[in-house]
């Protein structure tokens, strides 16, 4: 079975409390159940974290690359547009990372529609609500 | 059964013979049949088109509405980048339209890194080579 | 009797039926043929075409100075924004253009502040609905 | 009948001795005078004032509020490309106001394109010569 | 006891009838009232002047000099943007002054964020209705 | 009695120490001291932290939430200049928050003067050294 | 026989006609006959094409490689300087494209000192009339 | 004898009394009386006048012209860096202007080093203390 | 002996497996101990940090502060580009810190060629691999 | 026989041994000859120089004009994207220079896509290698 | 007798030759002629040079230095607008400088708007002709 | 022995003169010899040159090549941020260079922060005095 991590960043704890007019009323755990068997449907195991802190982050995706997961489906929230350490990180694993986001970034904020991670990721998956979790991971088996 | 319109925009007339090592080498109706039979098994009927011509994507628009199409998925290829045109027939249609790149434009040159018609789109699938189309067509499908 | 053609470009053929809180419920024609009576009082012709494409407009804007028409006004839409072709085109024919909008595109988003068009024409009337048009043709006929 | 006030800002003082291959050879009575006749052909009522001072552009509009006047033609002149204070006055009175120019505002220097009072106008009309003002006039007795 | 200017720029004689979504329904003399009675049990002594005229704000402040008072309350509205005339009078007057706004100005349209007075003032209060009236008093009491 | 968050961020647990031309030579818990006199007063009671941590500043904005807090008053110091994450938090809590500097920080560096959490708090009170703490108390007690 | 397209952009059909001072007196048939003269003296035979419509253009590029012409002297006009539609496709087609423009793009207005494609054609010839037709058909005789 | 109106724009009243560091410990009377001399030596008179308000240093223009002034001193002082009204004043009165500053701008604030005036001025002279006034009359003396 | 700390910021632990041609096949390991035979032949003693973590870099520079380090041979890696923070950090501690990059970061992205770090370190030595380490250390003993 | 100077600026002494995947292999000394040959076919005479200091090149320029050249053929390298010195002599001598390069400098680093000389030169040729000597002196042989 | 040097930059070799609508028909001999006369009667001598080349002008500043010159009038022409190399010189050698510009530079180009030396001379006069020459002299000799 | 160049552009004639706060004490000729002695510990000799002239570093680095030498320490001073000329040069002879500043140019003004020659040059040493000269020599030892 194929082994896919799903890391997400900051604020997304709070999924389902928070402005569920963008992000819809499913919490973070709804979400990763969710997820988890449209996984299995496609022979894939899931792991998931979340926190709060940029570290962590990089310190996740190091560990994915020792644990041998084989992609990551990334959800870094707002480090996205500006965490050139994620970026580094990212690009220093070689793990396929795939770029996902609930909302569609490109329709929020100016400062939303740059992903400074984008280029490092095989690509990006934006806007379908919590679609975007198992559409990744699709396209992590696909690879 | 569901009703989708794949509609694509310039110089993808020549997919699988123009720098194959961005786009691959399937050409375009391949990947429309590739589509067509994952559509088929998500209850979804494909109708294809490409043109050129930044006024025949506006025509075929509304076309789409005049037939009731449930969405589109789009690859606006270059236009994207530019024609405010495009963007406001997608907004005039109302139908939602899944925006879709081969490669990962935010891997590319600078220049493709905006895209005016991400913002009326319901979100944005980019840098997966020919699975953007079936992705696409899930998203429309889960609506 | 002065000729004036009345011009129109992208998305303008969704009139009444599009963004109806920005663009008003009257169709194009309806606009039009409240157009023609304005002009008729003041002893105006005029003749109405529209187009999604570019290369239309252009061509049209030659018929216009091959057919001696006295003027256009030209709602040219999306295009306004970076159409550097139907501008020189207005340059090119020497007709004098009267640039209109229905709505105040100052009001709007920032990409619609600037209109490339503007510096060729005699003046702009941007944000009264379809009295846009019987105000372009009155400046015509006191030229 | 309607009362509608003319508003002119700084250096329209001026007018028919000042740049008249910019401006026409008119003086603002001249202007005003015109205006009048055509206003008394649609109904209206014209009060026309002119100051150099931004603070007396703003006091000059809420008058218009207490006095009921039923809109403003404003001519802004230079201030209307720095003056958020005569901005926000016409934002707070709530009288509608429409924006002209003599001049194509967008056919002159870089620094004369952008209008800071444009988005809380009505809308705008620039290029046509004294023209504009009946024509502004036209616009708030069809409101 | 201690002399205090609260000095008012243009549009603030609108207070309470106008966009009061912002800026609430409190008249100006409202909250001049209510700010002398919280001054007073500091101990301090109000005077208070509106003016639209960016001169007079200007005059005013010189008066505060000569007049030996030992603070300004300065609300200079939208000269805040772009009055560098009255910057350099903050500067050379001397006296401290408090910038306050009654509404958070960078939560607003990105031309208010930027307050040219800002860097002469000894600091800013900005977001707290007619709070921010015997808040600044309150910090001139304390120098 | 209110129950009332104050939050320091980086570099804050160096008061006293650091740059006292700039921000006096109070040590953060003397400036603790002084604000819970203050809040008694006002009948609030304060609970403080400091963290040069970003995650940790978003953790505690929740653990707010959870154990019912008020109102926070935040000065997150120079992750106020770029932590989104630490924006969208704010955002996601939904407790006022009040954003506040112990200098002014835009009389300082260029960058400095942008805030990225000023939009999304109720308001800022910038540049009065120890004093806007006791003035945040105040803004949420008045709430 | 060299085989060589000569592929001329929007508004090149009013040459002769249009700002002489600019383009000349020759009209764009006068220009090809010229061009014809220059060629057969070089061994080499041109097709000469003029359209309006940006997607045009592209059509014709993809022709020029099916029928394997050698080489496009390309005069894009206004469109070299947004149509990334067009650069795509000379990217695509990988027959060698030289860049020409009757006057020098660089001596006018700021935006037509930028031409997208002039990165994806083998050089640029610009600034001398006619005669950067007969240049460009010389470069791609002797490569 | 020649006739040169010196016109002296914000906060210049205040001189010799602030920021004595910048702008010498003359004040403006001294200057005057200086500069007057210097005049009579070249055969001019000189009449000088200060105000704060940008709309009167408009007014004294357009007296300059009607009085027949042979040309114009002026130091706009903080109105140089953004008073688009005083520019189209001096361009429309035609009398020559010559800017000067006590100070040196271009060696100052990034803001202070744009004056909108300079295009319409005959020149400038900065930076060399109260000199500045009787240099610009000598220009004038010459013309 | 002086005692010296080497810091190392985000993805540095993955050092000798990570794009190996920009950053050599040294680990960090290999690197400190090189350096530590270098910095002995100096007369100093070395203590190294490694912590992907934005928060702990500015701890740990204020435990250098507090065990009387005499310097700190920093690299931040991405944090360089836009932590606020750590450059707070740095100028709070007043140690000096020696800013070292592995590879030429002006070679590298646009975004990597501002460090906003280095207006406060004592210089910057970028791009000789491992041996930026015994050269900062070097530095910092002649000091 | 027309008299033709060919005018190289700085580096360019190195062709044929530097960067030889830019410039080709031939040396300046075998472009000259090259250059030559064709110059004899078209009646003109070559004299060439080359200099890496910028003021010598405007030196050369005044000598082309004492000596009565017809025309310049210019490749100031390096120098074109910034001497507006070099610019000014351009403009001074009013002899036809035309700009030159080896390379499409449009299609390599973005700061050599802007040159400060193109818009007094009659125009530019750039792409084409060695050959666009020839081409430069073809066009001064036409004038 | 005060020693003043009067230093020239590029292209002033051509005065009275060169676009003499914008520089006059005075050649620089005639110019400095002229300034000697008026230093004359001021007590002051002058000698001058002339050169086109950056690195010259830098040693005759240094001259100025050793030969103990009171002060400089630098027209370092097209150099003001980017030599940094002659700014630092400047602002080395300590010397009083002039800068000076025979047309009125901010009525020019926009890329002449900047000088970067203008911030280490005392200050600047430009736009008067011959005449910038005895007012530097004057500024020197009043020092 | 190893042969290194130490080339030093404009002003540096003057170290130990010139802004001594900046630059420190030693005249040029000292920090040679002082570097002399450095290098022959690690068995390098030094040959120095300085010139003001751009076009004679650009000479010295061909020199540089043809008498084989294994490397150059560059202070390139004010040119290094806008000599497009010297970056070429650099990159043509293929020679090591090791880019040294004697001040930290990142902490001074914002146009000394951008370096051209940097991204050609092996790396950079900035901000320890003359201590960056046997730091280089080091490196090209190392090399």
């Amino acid at each position: 079975m194929k082994k896919i991590m799903i890391l997400n960043g900051p604020n997304l704890n709070a999924l389902g409390t928070r402005e569920t007019n963008i992000y819809g009323s499913d919490t973070l755990s709804d979400i990763i159940e969710y997820t988890k068997k449209e996984a299995a449907a496609l022979g894939a195991e899931i792991e998931a974290y979340q926190t709060n802190c940029e570290g962590e982050i990089i310190d996740l995706l190091y560990r994915a690359r020792e644990e041998e997961f084989c992609g990551v489906v990334l959800n870094a929230a707002a480090y996205s547009h500006y965490s050139i350490a994620i970026r580094d990180a990212i690009a220093s694993v070689k793990i396929p990372c795939v770029e996902v986001h609930l909302s569609n970034i490109y329709a929020r904020e100016e400062f939303r529609h740059k992903s400074v991670i984008s280029p490092v990721c095989v690509g990006i998956i934006s806007g379908f609500g919590k679609l975007v979790y198992p559409l990744g991971v699709k396209v992590l088996c696909e690879m």
